[in-house]
């Protein structure tokens, strides 16, 4: 409880997904799984979805092959102490810092972030710092659209067997269609919904109702975590399934979507195969620590 | 989301009862229940249960009758905006924090501090801030103790109809004996239990199982929050009750009480008409917050 090491910190967040940046340019911070637990405690510590240690890749030796295109390395933690590959919201927040802090050129059209799940590009959209997500995938393909879902999901408050359609974009996703923004208040995410079949590693689910072209509320309940305010993968999966389903029903192809996430609204474009993410990152508040 | 107010702050908690403590000596603050939602809010937010501003007593018109005997008021605010009368846990860290910055002198034996609940003496105990919660009284009396209790509490996980005990230490708490930690396990809190009959203004419950002569533990459901790490007033109505089952079943007097509850343990000191609440107050960090 009164332990002696004190950190710098900053707590930011993109819709809600929030997280306690500490800076460690040179590396020289030895962060443990228990110090990330406290930090991330959010009636002992500050209080955060995870952690996201700011450090210059060249000091990093597991990211030291993205040296030559990424100056800063995103070491994110989650809230239990264990690295993460990447975070959507997080890396936005990230770059935020960074341009805050002027730990990069304001001018730059875009900016190469290094990640445990390789090089991320963020540019700037509107001021809104924008991540490639990278390459999506159609878990089922079009076989899995034409029969209306990969799976069925059942969760409490809602009728049972609900189809849903699956994407994998790094992470895995199931995201299921409903008619309307009543069905969406009713669904009861405390309890992760049943997918069948069952995913071997889990998934995220994302209840979607489209609210006009291009524009879709969503809900999310996190794999190992529940129902968050914002999961930036799951607006993307939530945005191609939509897609996807307006494309199959004979509509016009849109790629730029805007999703309504509990804690705000996120942007999504299609761009191809590949995905990007953009919307608000604040930086709320700064100072030391005590751990 | 941008806006431009820049507050000092220091996050504290005592057993994970967490609050945000701004600083306002002179009183100059006027600090809005939308400003105080944003600090409490866990993901926008700093996060806590509550906000204490602490202002000079002379400074604030409210409290200016306790001027001649407490220097410092303790301006207490819910999570939601609305003035508080008084938090034990909250005047412990609000203690720390006088003691650290220096605004009271260590040497002081006591100290008396403004609420909108009255004057609160404090002392530490053994280096941890020690608070007079003030007079306690068992609801239903004696005659309640010899019938088992004076109201029934329904709550999920546990056989329906057990007897509670209702005490007034300035807010209401109906304390229900269970059998072990097992029990105390499964009661399910995420809904509030069902007092019957139901008290006008609600009640708080606290649900204890006797580990020792002078020792207990508990969890506790607040009313209009729901289950919490700690509460003060929770904890000294779980020893009051202990004690008095303790006492109607011919054991020896008990006055002094370890309460283990989630977020940690407090110490209970019952001072014949008054009840004392002891334990752990904790700065966690200090910095400066955008609203």
């Amino acid at each position: 409880m009164m332990g002696g090491v004190q950190l710098t910190f900053t707590k930011g967040h993109g819709t809600e997904n929030d997280f306690v940046l500490v800076p460690d340019v040179d590396g020289e911070l030895d962060l443990t799984a228990e110090q990330v637990r406290r930090l991330t405690d959010r009636h002992a510590g500050i209080g955060g979805d995870g952690v996201i240690r700011v450090v210059r890749t060249t000091a990093a030796a597991e990211v030291s092959d993205q040296a030559d295109r990424a100056e800063w390395f995103m070491d994110y933690r989650n809230a239990d102490g264990s690295p993460a590959e990447m975070c959507g919201n997080g890396v936005r927040v990230f770059v935020r810092y960074l341009l805050r802090e002027g730990l990069v050129p304001e001018a730059a059209d875009e900016l190469v972030v290094a990640t445990r799940g390789g090089p991320k590009t963020v540019r700037l959209d509107d001021g809104m710092p924008a991540v490639d997500l990278g390459e999506w995938r159609m878990v089922g393909g079009e076989q899995a659209l034409a029969a209306g879902g990969d799976a069925t999901v059942r969760v409490i408050g809602l009728p049972d067997e609900l189809p849903g359609l699956s994407f994998d974009l790094g992470n895995p996703h199931t995201v299921v269609l409903l008619p309307g923004e009543p069905e969406l208040a009713q669904a009861d995410l405390s309890r992760a919904p049943v997918v069948d079949p069952v995913p071997a590693h889990g998934t995220n689910v994302e209840f979607v109702v489209p609210l006009a072209p291009g524009h879709l509320a969503m809900r999310v309940h996190e794999r190992g975590v529940g129902e968050t305010r914002s999961c930036g993968t799951g607006a993307a999966a939530a945005a191609l399934a939509a897609r996807a389903w307006a494309l199959s029903g004979g509509g016009e192809p849109v790629d730029d979507w805007r999703v309504d996430v509990p804690g705000g609204t996120v942007r999504v474009r299609v761009l191809g195969d590949h995905v990007e993410l953009s919307g608000p990152a604040v930086l709320v508040a700064d100072g030391t620590v005590t751990l």
